[in-house]
């Protein structure tokens, strides 16, 4: 909060207007998702700040440790007239406001308008991800539990495999298990796909059975004391075939090639090109139809985008995922995926479920 | 899209291009999450509609149904220039368009300017609520079930619950039995909370351990084919006070009152009104947090609100839930949630799980 209230008086911006969840709990450690209500926190250069909520998040906002002022509203109130109302206490005058543009609904926009009609306003996004690409001891060690329950996930899933079971059996297992390990949320609906449906990145867990050589993807992240991760691991049920070994083998490959270019200094973008140069060379670069991973932290995809586009260097405390896939429709798909921060001297993979290809025996479900 | 493309001639609006998930699936049938990347549907008076969206869910569209043009974009691609080139193939002029107020963010605005830049830019959202106000037969046949599934969720938490197990177990049981019926998907996260905890509208289930005495209060919703639906149950657990009787009590006959006053014609804030004023006579008004109740159906929050001061009349087709609820911090809350569909000579209430008060017997964990 200090840090943005200096840049804002640096910048002469008479106030942000933050209303992005995640950058809420960044500032705040008050963790609400308010549905179509608003949600604010405005920001001043020297002065308090003030949080805008729903009348029913108030007591969760106290009790977040939050101490400063509250505008709360009611379903009926008018947020914006009791801000206004709020601000006219004050003697401030708004030139220059700053807002979330990749937030920011146009009604709010216009509401902004409306209220600080003589305002010129900028975007505050840049600094604010900025302050978030690179985590604090404190993040990652949260980040480090949150990667451990990822892996027990897919170690349920393991658990879980047996011919015949379907996907979204599976899944249950999994969630039941990530249960008793105090997991009550996650940052996504977990993933599990057999066969051809792990052609789909984003494919949905259905009633699709089991079978013998087929591949079996989980995809699973954890939200853990307001942070994320994310974790994929794909398996072959039963036998493999040459073409499956191959294309597994391919993945990992490029995989491990881009976590071992992770340090500080080589550019993000570079990454996702040693990823993707290796599976083109191997023949499979048109299967490979994402960039090659996220950034990771409050949200479960944030700054930095690991494209080959990035120009960013890596510098020490970013998280991201890397997660190189290949995916043939006719066949399936294979995705790795881990959590890495980027240490003075190289890389820390938080997520640490084996990677080497696992044939998982054929059982009967009991 | 017939309807949509009518009234954009009939306002003379050029083009709309609609953006959230909610609209675009309501349109298309084709139900997209695309998080940060973009989704966007753009629709013509006189002209086929083109779908924008990541290369990576252009299989997925097809295989929804879609038969018209897509803008497929990749992670490198700048979705935008690839719309204009579309565009520009087209003979039309953009006087006027029309966009979702409370979905667009604002740096798309801005793209959106950059690109039409003669454009007057309306919202589109009056409109699209108007058509997803009232749900048609097909509509609502998708909500029975996807309340029919959410009962099941209550009674899995009533199965569930015994001395001392946490919230988070018998919300893991409730996950467990959903996954068994084919759910593989919520409208939210569910809430188990028991004792004081159950106070708090938005609390997040934990480690707590259930006790004599206790409330214990499901609120569970189930997404289903693309509808949501949203019941909320409140137990006691052992044995009941006499204010705990009478809190509930009070609760349910301020749902029930609000229930009966579902007719076509009446107003959507009489039903607030008359819940709200009933618990203001018991002397528990100022417990009453929370408006009536909302929209429910491809979003688990749509319109309409059920405040008191809104001033549409109940038609045919609307569905909403209605939730009246009394939170006292120091002993807890009730509130008691049913799923309503407004027809022709009254209600159809889809969540069907009795709610006349129940004391769960104590029973040991096995």
């Amino acid at each position: 909060m200090n840090r943005l209230s200096n840049y804002l008086q640096e910048q002469q911006i008479s106030v942000a207007f933050v209303t992005s969840t995640a950058n809420v709990f960044y500032l705040t450690g008050f963790y609400c998702v308010p549905h179509e209500r608003l949600l604010g926190l405005l920001v001043f250069p020297n002065q308090e700040p003030i949080l805008v909520c729903p009348k029913m998040e108030t007591n969760t906002a106290r009790n977040s440790g939050w101490k400063y002022g509250i505008v709360d509203f009611s379903d009926t109130d008018n947020p914006w007239e009791l801000i206004q109302k709020k601000l006219d206490q004050t003697n401030l005058s708004f030139k220059k406001m700053a807002v979330e543009e990749n937030h920011l609904i146009l009604s709010r926009y216009y509401n902004l308008k409306d209220l600080f009609q003589e305002a010129k306003i900028e975007n505050i996004e840049p600094e604010l991800q900025q302050m978030r690409l690179t985590k604090d001891e404190s993040e990652i060690e949260i980040m480090r539990e949150a990667a451990r329950l990822a892996d027990l996930g897919i170690e349920a899933g393991v658990k879980a495999v047996a011919v015949g079971v379907t996907e979204l059996e599976v899944l249950s297992s999994i969630e039941s298990e990530m249960k008793k390990n105090g997991v009550h949320k996650f940052s996504f609906d977990p993933i599990v796909l057999f066969g051809q449906k792990s052609a789909d990145p984003h494919g949905v867990p259905g009633n699709q059975k089991l079978k013998k050589g087929n591949f079996v993807l989980f995809d699973i992240g954890v939200h853990y004391n307001g942070y994320c991760s994310d974790i994929t691991r794909t398996f072959i049920f039963g036998e493999a075939s040459q073409e499956q070994k191959e294309i597994y083998q391919t993945v990992l490959n490029a995989e491990l090639a881009a976590i071992n270019h992770c340090n500080v200094g080589n550019k993000v973008g570079e990454l996702d090109t040693i990823s993707r140069n290796y599976i083109e060379d191997k023949g499979y670069g048109p299967y490979f139809i994402h960039r090659l991973g996220h950034g990771l932290g409050i949200e479960v995809h944030e700054f930095p985008s690991l494209n080959n586009q990035n120009n960013q260097p890596l510098v020490e405390g970013m998280a991201f995922t890397i997660e190189p896939g290949i995916y043939i429709p006719e066949i399936g798909g294979v995705r790795i995926e881990d959590d890495i921060v980027i240490t003075k001297d190289g890389v820390e993979v938080l997520t640490s479920y084996p990677k080497e290809l696992q044939i998982i025996k054929e059982q009967v479900k009991i």
